[in-house]
């Protein structure tokens, strides 16, 4: 039997990290400046350090993951145009419409596997546009998949999504908040990644573990206007090289280890698939499991201490990050399975 | 061999009609008034007709089907908010993104065979909200359905997807532009097409023959809102029962003869067959064909006096209507079968 | 004391007038074709007209002036980007916000004696954009101005706002939805009006008397972009040259008579005035009245077979037009000057 | 003669502060959740407590203070509504339109002295709404007004206001980026500020030093909608507690300081005024100086050290804060004098 613990296990999310004593140290003896000026020296090493590594010639530093995709893709499609993603992509199921609300974006959808979209279905989906037609605008990808299951999309399909892409003349957003686990699952060098984007969105506060922020790589002569849009949705702040700093931080000490965040979730599916669970095997750091209530399961679980989210009427999400062990993972494993052993309704 | 028309044949689309000589002499008859204080007798008289066919209680005259889509889903859903429909529904595919660009609305799609999704497939799509997640707010259907060839949807499939909103208590939209074919192909009486459905757009100038008009259909109480709506659209007209009895003259007399229409498809579609062509049977007044080269095959009929429609790098469109007689679709076939041998990349 | 008429005068606005028995034959017989493939050639016609009136090379048809308003601005303002224009203009009055909500454009405004804009005041308003402000993008003035009484911009008035948007390097759109009433009142050119104008929105259905319809004049090499526009706001229509028909009626026959309406709304000023009404000196077909209450004497007036509008709570409008006679004129002028005396709150 | 500094003075704006040893080590030692699931409870001590000092029952921690406008601003009038505000507000003049871009929202303006709008003016803007006319939703202010030079609302004028708005049933928002600002100016209690809106933006990276961070204080009731939208803007952060810290720490030590700022304000303007320049006197902490060129006097100043702001082609903007002591100001205010006196277009 299992030792509950004393403090929750919190697997909710990768964003619940909080930040240890050494980026709290390096966000405090951050060098600072008005970055509306374009002043703050940090935002401007983050600036060029993830664009270089994916790249890119510009990125620009947002408060979020959801602002950095808005952006992003905004530099490729425009009010009243297409863009074509997965039906479960994060850019439809959990930004609040802002692409349409705020954009004019006409989103049109690919249900599929995992989230990854398979590239002769997206094919037939793309149409060219005419005076009568709304042509498709851009494609867009996330790597690795949430709702998917930190499913990764193999370098030769996003390879063919970009060819498809080319041949149709038009852009491909690549939604990276995941892409450090994506990078160090596979072993494909970033800039491979980065390669078959025109726009990327890449995390900071997921698995690497700063408080805050994302940025957004662009195109090359891009990076004026996408400030411009930062600064109109009330993104653009003072002297975030504070938050900057953070983000450093977290790339310089914890992009390696996110392979223990994966073997993490490995174990956990294990113990949870020798309990009888309906696991999907993690390809990343995230969890999915089919239950009859999930809602009734999260709580049950939180009442023993690990926190897990519901992620639809009849799927749970589990996810490992920097603020949980391996042993935090049995016992979480140990306190879920029990969990769904008693859940009532089995049938 | 065939002997070619005269004048052209134009089977591009069943909006070509021209008002014929009665319709004309009902429109010049009208009885007028100002439509944006409500005083026009003939445009009141085509709303409280047309509702009452559907079982509504109330319509709203407008200029266009397009119109009459986006102010009825918009009777339904917010901005930021969810509309699912099928990859191919004329509302993403040919009002120029328009509820995205003017209203906001989140679009996620569904890819479906000849335009008719799948109620499982659709079920599995809605989304129920909560804090971090988009909810599915409405559902929309096309019946016929222009891209899928005129395809008819089964009465009970609409009462299963009627019965899907229900289930997640969320609304329907029919856009009805040629909700008239579907009725008088199926027979399904108006009203039950009306019943499975909060707001309708139906359209007087495609098969009805009137110059132009539609009118959305809406739920209790929403008139006044969406007569709002068509204002800041710029859809408010003045003397529009003009408009309006070229609607009524075309509901009196050109329904039934829908029927003529889509046995002209029918021996379009039997003799394109007979010499090889990749048809798709016609359900109602629209033959799809696949071909190599649409552009191509388009061009070729047009310099023969038949215009059709390139609906697509690789497919056709071929629409009967009020103008073309039986004898002009036998001409016509001839001269598509003749310009599709020739058509030079048969591989 | 007045003999009181037998049906209603209506004065609330010119654009209650109804097609005479000549525009209903010139509508009635009127060729006509598809005007979304741009084949309806009285579409045309009117499109090349009014073009070549104001010396402009493109025109575009559109259901009302609101759209004909909206689209040209949109020709010179984009989303997030500035227009200025008067404090009553039209466009902020009385098209339901479609600009800021439809367009994203961010309007301000200069309150202004008779909605004409002093120019020192309006140049002072105006400002360059750089990273950190919004620029202005264009100008808008209303001519004739309906808030304003149906006044007139000098045309020195214009071509000095003309001046001030080419030192800005910004553009001008006029709302010209009674630009006739200003021709004719001054007699100066209208292609000396379209001169000063890079858009310009021109109304049929008002002072013309056709029963609905307006244009957009356009840019060089725009009008495939408005046509967009328009079709993504629902306002391409079919076989609209039954209605351009009637626009080109109204040209041909009731543009010298505007001052016949000049002539009358003069007429009840005077009467008014002479009655002791504080009425505000007619430039052309409006006549605007300050009362105590407005709604009751609107209402007071109604009771007895003279329609007038509240424009406000303590306005009244009059508007004199092709329906009305000299002799409607005077009775409804001692109609209202009797509503008046009787009104209770003449403190 | 001047002695000039060795590192700049920079007087661009109070924005520039930077972080003091104190507040970067309580930021450091922040206690800090996910504030995107509501568990960050810096966060929730700071929108407690900036709440309750206005009197407020919510309040909402933002990136920005253009991000706290907006939402505050979108409480009180939706898409297509009107909101009226002085000419030069900040939130027409300074956030890229995102009022109409993103919220479609319609603004009129009302050109004002120093910002300030004068009620009886303001009254006159005012519309009703009906049917065929856009009413008015809200009204704001701003205070202190930046581009009027820190000028200060009088409290009997902003109960006045609220006095108008109350009599029409309409909103009203304060735009208090600067309150602390009037707040020590004036000595009139928070709370009083506080009574007169039903929505507010607070700045905590002004005056208060803070490096980054607003509030939206809000209606009963709205903060989930809040939220919400905040989270589609892409302002969602996770461990903003680190901010919130900083912010804290700066109501706690910076606030009865400003008076310092505004001491110091003066005598640079008494310093330019004896040089003979066109000062405007200021009221708080900015200082506007009317010159001939301003780019060319910003430049001069730059290239001495001292930097301040071109606001305009004729105006300079010169603000005082944390960052610049007395002295700083009395050797700034030399430079800008030798500045202007060598400036060679003064005629």
């Amino acid at each position: 039997m299992a030792t509950y613990p004393d403090s929750p296990i919190d697997l909710r999310s990768d964003t619940v990290t909080k930040p240890s004593a050494g980026m709290r140290r390096a966000m405090a003896e951050a060098e600072v400046g008005d970055d509306q000026y374009g002043e703050d020296p940090t935002v401007r090493r983050l600036e060029e350090t993830v664009a270089g590594l994916f790249g890119f010639e510009d990125a620009v530093f947002t408060p979020t993951g959801i602002m950095a995709n808005h952006i992003g893709i905004r530099m490729l499609v425009g009010p009243g145009e297409e863009l074509i993603c997965d039906a479960d992509a994060h850019i439809v199921a959990h930004e609040n419409g802002g692409l349409a609300a705020h954009a004019g974006i006409q989103t049109r959808t690919l249900p599929s596997t995992r989230g990854l979209m398979d590239v002769a279905e997206l094919a037939a989906l793309v149409r060219v546009g005419d005076r009568y037609t709304v042509g498709t605008r851009a494609l867009e990808v996330e790597n690795t998949h949430n709702r998917g299951g930190g499913a990764v999309y193999p370098i030769e399909v996003l390879r063919a999504i970009r060819a498809l892409a080319d041949g149709f003349g038009i852009g491909l957003h690549l939604d990276g908040a995941r892409i450090w686990n994506a990078h160090v699952a596979t072993g494909v060098p970033l800039a491979e990644y980065g390669a078959v984007a025109d726009t990327m969105a890449v995390c900071m506060s997921k698995g690497l573990g700063a408080p805050a922020g994302s940025l957004v790589l662009l195109p090359p002569g891009r990076a004026e206007e996408a400030r411009g849009l930062r600064r109109r949705l009330g993104g653009s702040m003072r002297q975030s090289g504070i938050l900057a700093a953070g983000a450093l931080f977290g790339l310089t000490n914890n992009l390696g280890r996110l392979s223990q965040d994966h073997e993490n979730a490995r174990r956990i599916a294990t113990a949870l698939r020798s309990a009888g669970a309906a696991v999907r095997e993690p390809e990343t750091n995230i969890v999915l499991v089919d239950v009859d209530d999930a809602p009734a399961v999260a709580a049950a679980c939180a009442a023993e201490g690990v926190k897990i989210s519901p992620f639809g009427p009849k799927l749970l999400r589990i996810v490992t990050h920097l603020d949980v062990s391996a042993q935090d993972c049995d016992t979480a494993a140990d306190v879920v399975s029990t969990a769904l052993m008693q859940s009532p309704e089995r049938d």
